[in-house]
């Protein structure tokens, strides 16, 4: 007979520790850098509050007693940089070989899609846990991806071959701001800071 | 002897009642606009999820069982039009003669001067129910009744000379990017969809 009681716990921890690997290491390093450029005056990048959907609250103790999350409608994070519009989406992978476009939802992939056309900065930032190194790849590289291969993962040779490495440095720790200076404005923020 | 019990009773309602009109009438009109900008392709401009601070979590069912709301960082709503970061926060009054000050965040103000000093459009929408009349102010005229005024509540005539009114329409009921485009654009939006 099946044992059930001890399937169901490990695929608790299963689950535990999927939520509490779901990229936070990456988030804090994006979340560190974006508080980096808003004390600097450089950039004003949030990261979007997840979305829950509220069951039952005690509104007198402001208490939410009941509550499920829910699937974002957008990327993660965006803010503006240098009068642009920056939209982005970042994950981890445990891979060493490839990027699964599962961890990416279809309609984050529209999402960056729309930002880019309508002459927003839009792109993913990819972390290989294993090799310690993180990618960014702009919308236009990953719909070209989409387009022309059927693999349902991005190889990590694309992302050398067509993407940006995000060095790492003392602070901010990522600065991923650095690559889209390159791309976008042709230079060194750190230079020519606006007022 | 005061009668706590039904004290907790009355407070506990007028929670309630504050909460369930905590400006929903006008979010739901800025919500559908925003619809209706998305699926014209017009604009991409969303609410943000109202931030949660988790304390307990039931992995193994995705149940949040305890939880509280927390004071966002930011403003409401973002996105992009025309290139552009966009940027508000929107409020409903009872009042017929004055929005208070104290319904925006300070953090909010010194974000909505931040986004406007980095080339992005940010303002805010201020409707008074009791008139059903919604104006747009745009952050340097906020900037400017602050700086100027002492007082800790805009009054309507401020909006009504400085402000620019929404009117509304059939579908989108508000049609704010109207105004934006007006201000910033010199055009009708209409006539002129970008690809």
């Amino acid at each position: 007979m099946l044992n059930y009681s001890r399937l169901k716990s490990t695929s608790l921890n299963k689950m535990k520790s999927n939520y509490a690997n779901r990229g936070l290491g990456l988030e804090c390093d994006i979340n560190l850098a974006n508080e980096y450029y808003r004390i600097n005056d450089i950039a004003y990048v949030y990261k979007k509050p997840t979305p829950i959907k509220l069951v039952d609250v005690d509104y007198k103790s402001g208490k939410i007693k009941e509550a499920y999350f829910q699937t974002p409608s957008t990327t993660d994070y965006n803010g503006i940089y240098k009068g642009k519009y920056i939209d982005f989406e970042a994950k981890e992978t445990k891979s060493k070989t490839a990027f699964s476009l599962s961890n990416i939802h279809e309609h984050q992939i529209k999402h960056l899609i729309n930002v880019k056309k309508h002459g927003g900065v839009s792109f993913i930032i990819v972390r290989f846990t294993a090799l310690n190194e993180t990618y960014f790849l702009s919308t236009d590289n990953l719909e070209q991806f989409i387009k022309n291969y059927e693999r349902k993962s991005i190889p990590l040779n694309f992302f050398k071959q067509y993407g940006k490495i995000i060095k790492t440095k003392y602070n901010p720790r990522i600065d991923y701001l650095e690559v889209i200076n390159t791309l976008y404005f042709g230079g060194n923020y750190h230079d020519e800071k606006k007022n």
